[in-house]
């Protein structure tokens, strides 16, 4: 029942567009969704994408440039001028519209404004325009239905045929009173079941989950996850009513958060699509390969600096992998569990000095565990004087590895950085350079008698 | 305006309850959302949650059981009896009451279900049943408002009033035909704003996107998100329809599934609470910690091989950590990105050949990188006759990895094993293992003069 793209269905409408075929073209895409025209963008260029964009109605149009990824968006809309884009903005949500123009230079937002017919639409937009993307200030749209306190049913049903066109989801009609503060919500269904002339205060909510305009991002995100919200209104400090978010952004905001996190902890520097140019690719991926490389050439310096030690034990060159893995895996492992206790506010919060003493806990099991089965390696290849050095080495690596991936993570959140940076290269190269400094220093140390 | 969960409100609760003051206790607990007194529940004992959960009314106990963590609802309810499981279920949306009872002993199940009251209820929950939980079907709960497309707006109404107290999101009113056969949906919205006496027929929406009883569960998110839907309807292979998929049931999916993700990358082998015991967190850590431990031994194995070598250039094994952590990261990276084509099905699918081959250009480019910067380290410290050990060997590593990168997951996916466990310990450690193999044996055959 979903539309799924196909090598042929794109060839067939290249050809549409190459025949200049209007009619079947607007046929068969006015069958698709807006989501499902936006996948086809994604493979066409800019010219068709163009074409096909100005053949549909502004209405669809809209949706489709909402619904595509920024840098597809701005590529195209380069091509377009501030009189062709304007349209658009008109039948757009004003959060969507707010993020489209946020994209563009100041001379095209401007204009576009300027230019747009809705002139209610031009007030949400500058309303908006001032917020930072990343607080709930930036994620509300202005499209909702509120209602005074003081009317009845009857009346809040005129307000939602009036506002009907403009407000796809309703989800629930917000409760003001005269200076325009937050009192509650009805639902619609119980609009839909009360007697017409009853009274909105006698039916309405009181206690409602709000937020703040000011508010982070994924605050938002995780209040409504908690209380299961498809909207949550935004109010500000006056606890005046401003907007509202929907679950919708929310879930987009997830994801892409999911997707950042994912990218940060692998070590690309970027988004990159597998369609993306080879060029595109390397390049996202260079930074933190070349990072690791120089963390692994100073590694290489201190090995080198201990060429007498190995010199006298061959055997000691054979430890240096597991000390840098290990070091690498605690790490990783650590700070992951750091990333999910702050992407979780829902518990209590626990002190720096507990959940250091706590980690460090299970880094002496850990570490004594993974030192033993090293240990008994170098019983193993017949070289028991090492026995002490791998096995503390390596609880002496593991132990730092959960000390550093418990504080890394911790210092960049409180800097404003991604945390999950710490979890990726970054951390790995850093333990890997400890641990082999600490495993020389162990071994030139308890083999001093060498 | 959220709750925020203290400790010293915390301690005023288990004050209330050692003193038994139930009338101060319900007052209390009352001013709070159901998702908040759960996240109560997860800092106090079996027995104090215990008798909170007996205090309330069942509808808001059901609520905050539907809200615990699996493994807190387990324990929680073990020191429950079947009779006094049963009036929560009743309570529950049907969905939900499967996921407890799913988690409950075959016999507990039973009796549960035949002690309920609502007997529409145990239907539900026994069409329910047989569901796998990864599956729409799985996901999806019977509470939904269904109307026959021969009737009015206003016998709509009729049944939205009957149904009103067991659906509590009624988003859309889905339509059907004298089989239940699904046709399509009316929005809420349009029924508050129709003339009652209006057919349903000349009102409804027939382009629904819906999803068959056995689609994937990430599949159904994956199209709730595209579509931007707040609820989907769920038909059998007849196209009758048997139930919906709300939008919070995708957001906590969404939300599991990058928790589960960022836990296999980092080598973590279950989910883990940072106030969960000492033991438990180090039995999450271990297991991964232990099986790159063996990998690395096994390099051990295999530079203890070429101790001849070693001890003709010492300088070997100072770069053992760059082959290691370059030929980890670029895995890392590689299996990534694989991933997040995986979980984005919009896309148009490119064969696997062609995918390999772009991948090993990329990693072309890479290697030549890196093997350069190695290489002039090598003239750096004086050992120009390493430079294209190193730098053959790095480029080797990174074609290498980035082979396994892109076809260890697909190959997991293909046997249905999540994907993400490829970036993790699991490819560092192989890459690491096949990075000191090659490494050496180029040395060896490049340096043969030796």
């Amino acid at each position: 029942m979903t539309f799924e793209l196909t090598q042929e269905y794109l060839d067939h409408i290249r050809q549409l567009i190459d025949a200049g075929d209007d009619v079947t073209l607007q046929a068969e895409l006015g069958e698709l969704y807006p989501a499902d025209i936006s996948g086809i963008l994604y493979q066409t260029d800019i010219e068709p994408a163009r074409y096909i964009l100005n053949l549909l109605n502004k209405e669809t149009g809209a949706e489709i440039l909402a619904n595509l990824d920024e840098n597809d968006r701005i590529n195209l809309l380069k091509t377009f001028s501030s009189e062709e884009i304007a349209p658009f903005i008109n039948e757009m949500d004003s959060d969507d519209a707010v993020d489209l123009l946020n994209e563009q230079p100041i001379r095209v937002r401007e204009e576009v404004i300027a230019l747009l017919e809705d002139r209610e639409q031009a007030r949400f937009i500058l309303d908006l325009l001032h917020y930072d993307d990343d607080v709930a200030g930036g994620l509300m749209q202005k499209e909702l239905i509120k209602i005074n306190v003081n009317l009845t049913v009857n009346a809040c049903i005129e307000e939602i045929r009036q506002q009907a066109e403009d407000v796809e989801n309703v989800y629930a009609i917000y409760v003001v009173d005269d200076l325009g503060k937050l009192l509650g919500l009805v639902s619609l269904k119980k609009i839909v079941l009360a007697r017409k002339t009853a009274k909105i205060a006698d039916i309405y909510e009181d206690d409602v989950v709000f937020v703040e305009t000011y508010r982070p991002a994924d605050e938002v995100a995780e209040v409504m996850r908690r209380y299961d919200l498809d909207a949550i209104p935004v109010v500000n400090v006056q606890q005046r009513l401003l907007g509202r978010i929907t679950i919708d952004d929310v879930v987009d905001l997830i994801t892409e958060q999911a997707e950042e996190d994912l990218q940060a902890i692998s070590g690309l520097s970027g988004e990159v699509e597998e369609d993306d140019s080879i060029w595109a690719r390397a390049k996202v991926q260079l930074p933190w390969l070349v990072v690791g490389a120089v963390g692994s050439l100073l590694a290489a310096t201190v090995i080198n600096g201990f060429q007498s030690e190995l010199g006298k034990i061959a055997a000691l060159a054979a430890f240096i992998p597991i000390i840098g893995s290990t070091g690498g895996n605690v790490g990783i492992q650590t700070s992951s569990l750091i990333l999910q206790t702050l992407s979780d506010s829902s518990g209590l919060s626990v002190t720096l000095a507990k959940r250091l003493f706590r980690t460090l806990l299970v880094a002496l099991i850990n570490g004594l565990v993974v030192g033993l089965i090293a240990g008994l390696y170098t019983l193993l290849i017949g070289e028991p004087r090492l026995f002490f050095v791998v096995a503390c080495s390596l609880l002496s690596v593991v132990m730092l590895a959960s000390f550093m991936g418990t504080v890394t993570p911790l210092l960049l959140d409180r800097i404003g950085i991604n945390p999950a940076v710490a979890s990726g290269p970054f951390i790995t190269t850093a333990n890997d350079l400890i641990g082999i400094g600490v495993y020389f220093l162990i071994a030139q140390w308890l083999l001093a008698e060498l």
